[in-house]
């Protein structure tokens, strides 16, 4: 029997309730498939700054390097909303995806059937839309230098930062999003704005190289804002889209919103080998904390994804989305997700369902 | 009688075609307010390549500086899509913003009425939407330096940009729009991504100096990837954004596809003072150009902006305005904007159209 030792983050607001779920789901589908579980908690994020002063802790990050995969909830609250932006929770976040060294996020954005109505797009616009974001997460704007502030030779000052790539960063994005492409409709449409950007112009130079090793994906190149209005367009002609750190988190999450069901989505922060970073998209939602009134499916969904590309276990994974999306057809909903005629739940009873499930 | 010395630039593709119908709407309309036109005309982006071998030759720059406002149509085409990135068409449009020092790009996206249906967006949701993005044309990662190619400590090839913001930079791009908000419903949103880039943070800091000035108008703060969200969740909430270059990029176009008319969108850029820059959102439509196919009302629209912005005459301004609405109630739509039961004209009767209008 395999054992598997996984890092969990529960962080603020609603995480530690829609962990709690991630958690009994993961136990109860591993058990089925004699998989166990070693699970240690860590602190990040606002509760971090609470306990220690820092939205990292060194301890935490250790945790997570030790460990076999690191599964996030969500971090941030209005508590911590008025700190410096270099001491807010979102910084533990940063920190642990360059600490990780996971540079290829995996943003899927897919309708779900049951929710399409909760899309602000036609029917006949959405429905079927099926994408993956690759999104670059450890370098370009994010993180690139020099940065700062100063003053120009008119003596004015400046705030600045830095977007820059290296063939190599581009080359190992450009790859995990081939491969990407080649297990789903084996399209790749690379995002840049390489004719005005010269970090855009050496990041479509290789992955037209990087393409050479993967002749049997259809690759295609679109500017930011043109991918931004096609996505609002068109959404269905897209398959895998490959993308910078900045460029990347715009067009995930209007790629997200466009499914209408922002809270249903997973994503993945992946590197080469290590432990991975698996976390919902959507925030910690303090307003309804403690309330058990938070939707845990995402959380649930992450988990799947982890069980999908940090451990292989496709059983596992696809047992859990079953599970999700079994609940669903039964008609069961949190506030969030509400439609008429369906069953509103809590987070807990969500919970208790997706077990009966598994 | 008042005179206007227009430089006018039709560019390539679909631009002479759509540039003649706005010459002659501007010429009817002016003539009824007792306003007469001097029109000089220049090259820039592929016809000014294969004339003068730059997208942006002197002898163009200097006619429009000397002349009161710019008119552009549309540049760009097949025929230039395989020079290198600094050779290209598009650099004579960048070249023109900051030759002319128009640092504030305004992008209205207003849904039409009689065009709903076209739009992607659930009509319940896209009705009424009515937002102006002011953008940041000629400074941010368009214009920073250092940029360009080089190798890093490790000895790699990077490709890199700089996006930096001084503060009168922000200062100036902040009152425009507050002034504009002003005009409009008073409420302005700042985008940035002050949560991560130390640019933004100075851009943040600035627009909330600048409101001090305009305390009647209402300032909220987003950032980019969320502005993106709520674009297409809820387009309604945004009166005027004022956003940096890049972001404005993206969200202008954006907030332009929601309206499902981008055929019919006009654009100006202007600066303190000196002649501004007025141009359709559209492009040069290579594919049909030359056929008596494209659509002249997103010029036509320009030219009232110019007439709006420029030169303070919102009589003629309205009246090109007004005409516009007149042909589309009378139900005769060029092919972009073809519906069922509409009656479909070409270029050249669409203009007519107008002019019958004026
Ligand atoms: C919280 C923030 C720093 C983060 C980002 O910009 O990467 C978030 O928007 C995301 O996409 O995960
Ligand atoms: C053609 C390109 C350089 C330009 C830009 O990015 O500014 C265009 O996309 C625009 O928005 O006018």
């Amino acid at each position: 029997s395999k054992r598997y030792n996984v890092t969990i983050l529960p962080g603020d607001g609603i995480g530690p309730e829609i962990m709690r779920v991630a958690r009994s789901a993961l136990e109860a589908a591993g058990a089925r498939a004699d998989v166990a579980f070693a699970f240690e908690e860590g602190l990040v994020g606002g509760s971090a700054i609470d306990a220690h002063g820092t939205p990292l802790p060194e301890e935490t990050l250790e945790m997570c390097k030790a460990s076999d995969a690191v599964l996030l909830a969500a971090i941030g609250g209005y508590k911590w909303d008025n700190l410096p932006s270099a001491e807010r929770p979102e910084q533990g976040l940063l920190g642990l995806r360059a600490g990780l060294g996971v540079f290829a996020n995996l943003r899927p954005a897919n309708v779900l059937p049951q929710l399409i109505e909760a899309s602000t797009l036609r029917r006949d616009v959405v429905e079927g839309t099926d994408i993956m974001v690759v999104r670059e997460l450890t370098g370009g704007i994010y993180f690139g230098k020099p940065k700062g502030f100063g003053v120009n030779d008119a003596g004015e000052r400046i705030g600045f930062n830095t977007m820059v790539y290296s063939e190599p960063e581009v080359d190992r994005i450009a790859k995990v999003a081939f491969e990407i492409a080649r297990k789903r409709k084996g399209r790749l449409c690379s995002v840049e704005k390489a004719n005005v950007l010269e970090v855009s112009q050496l990041w479509k130079e290789r992955v037209i190289e990087t393409h050479k090793q993967f002749s049997d994906v259809e690759l295609s190149h679109m500017y930011v804002d043109n991918a931004a209005m096609q996505l609002i367009r068109n959404p269905t002609q897209f398959d895998t889209i490959v993308t910078g750190n900045i460029f990347g988190d715009i067009l995930s999450d209007a790629a997200s919103m466009l499914t209408g069901s922002i809270g249903m989505l997973p994503s993945a922060a992946i590197g080469l080998e290590g432990p991975g970073l698996y976390e919902p998209v959507h925030g910690s939602a303090p307003d309804i904390a403690g309330q058990d009134k938070a939707n845990p499916l995402a959380q649930v969904l992450s988990a799947a994804m982890m069980m999908r590309y940090q451990f292989g276990e496709e059983g596992i994974a696809s047992a859990l989305e079953k599970a999700v999306n079994d609940v669903l057809d039964d008609g069961y909903r949190t506030g969030d997700i509400m439609q008429e005629g369906k069953t509103l739940v809590g987070c807990v009873k969500m919970g208790e369902l997706l077990l009966a499930k598994l």
